[in-house]
């Protein structure tokens, strides 16, 4: 009850090797200060985040869209079909107590902005394009979208301020 | 089961008297063009929004976030109490046509990315600030958001790519 | 804002004829009450009680659990899809001051503990099979399933319900 | 991805000691037999589970209404709050294989409802009180609500069950 949980959002169909490189440091890095990995549970970026959290021997979780765990990466431990379609994109978030953002594109987007709905700090990793290059750094009324120029200063940076936050305002 | 619904977005705390007078606008135009209106039934762009199309007889519906309809501003004709907090923003833009954007902050972002995860057109009025002004003309992935300088612009262009798009394909 | 909403409950593919006139005709109570009828928006018992509402000239509102519109029945006058598939029920109930329940299966089960669960008034028609038959007059945890034997009671039973129940203490 | 779900539905405000005792020895049976429990995270029914499901090395997860983690009982592993209030029963019993029905009011007779409505099998516990004995061995519209007669009957049959079961037909 007393781990810290991570959130890693980004693009299911991302190819880019070295996107994905990222992606799967910053996994690595969760599961190393042992904190548990929350994800979408598909391919791309949470497929290779999740492998590098299991590869650093950490706990995934997976919020799945649809009504089948058979959707999951075979790096998710936990994995939850939600059958909510793209509105489990909320659960995805306020699942993690901060969110680290690689690459992305439009279910990325609203994931960006659900998290800072609910108050929930939110690392953005530069160099990885899409969602996160367009908004890392950015304020969005009086929400910080905070910019991490490597996988483990995102993860660090995250850590940093989930502890720092406090979630019951809502 | 014929009339195009439209959906407006955009931030509930929203002051500036321009900003309001756009919404009113767009909200009026809706209602001209007999479209129903869509939006998350509480204040600021909403209300403007939601104003402007009973001024012009024209229908609103909002889809609120928390459990009771008593949270709805005075001029939504159908009020839906979702109790799903957030996520409720999936429902907002999934019950629109086509999404119109006017400022916003985290909530509206969000909503955004969940509008072009659905597939449905967005159309961002430029000069009003917040994400409308941030994300108008970018293209995210391959979906694009909209950009338009006026009301009746926004309205009409939302109306014409609503009856071009098919959201079958999810 | 100050119409009273009904909800009415039952299974999307009843065919017995006596039960789709019941749904008929307390559809036409709820509009002739000048209150709003909200139903899952398909077919079966909603499709009929929908029906019965448009005759006597009333609104209906259907709340979908798919991503379009197209799967709403043609009496419905605002449709929202909603992409939660059947967690889509509890918002079915939450926006009726008030449900009543016509026969019935898994669907209507879970919407019927949903409207106890969010505090709501729940009226079961005798006679009509499936859940409402089940459930009628029994108490669950102290919540009451009310029975009416007829549409009319069903409708005067939700209206009263309805307007003495405050429904502000989730 | 190999492991079987089951999903423990009961009262958050069962006092009955009899009744806990059931939930703690169900709970115990599913982690020997290396199946994860997921339930709603709350107190009553699904603490006993939860604790009997930890103290046989089991693993936890807590499905939340509300949106932190502080309102898991001590015994989950992963807490995933959802901010979906009620709606999150809907996830609560599609993340099981099976369900297992324990007393229980009204948000327990929704799981049910949707339980069924997702196609998953579903086992009361009889002489557990509530909506458990309420339905147990009935059939509702095709669905039936298995009777078992103890815990350890309970947890084998929801086992077969899951396994017998293929929940690709929505």
């Amino acid at each position: 009850m007393l781990r810290v949980y991570v959130t890693v959002v980004g693009g299911s169909v991302e190819r880019n090797e070295n996107v994905l490189k990222i992606a799967e440091d910053v996994g690595m890095y969760i599961a190393e200060r042992d904190a548990i990995l929350v994800c979408g549970g598909k391919g791309g970026v949470m497929e290779a985040a999740a492998r590098g959290a299991k590869k650093a021997g950490g706990i995934t979780v997976g919020i799945l869209p649809g009504v089948s765990r058979d959707e999951a990466n075979p790096y998710i431990d936990i994995a939850i079909p939600t059958g909510l379609l793209h509105a489990r994109n909320a659960i995805n978030v306020l699942a993690g107590d901060a969110v680290i953002v690689i690459g992305g594109g439009p279910g990325t987007l609203s994931e960006v902005g659900l998290a800072l709905a609910y108050g929930k700090p939110v690392v953005a990793v530069k160099g990885t394009g899409g969602v996160a290059d367009l908004l890392a750094g950015k304020t969005i009324r009086g929400s910080r979208i905070h910019a991490a120029h490597n996988p483990k200063e995102a993860v660090e940076l995250a850590l940093k301020l989930a502890l720092g936050n406090r979630f019951d305002d809502f």
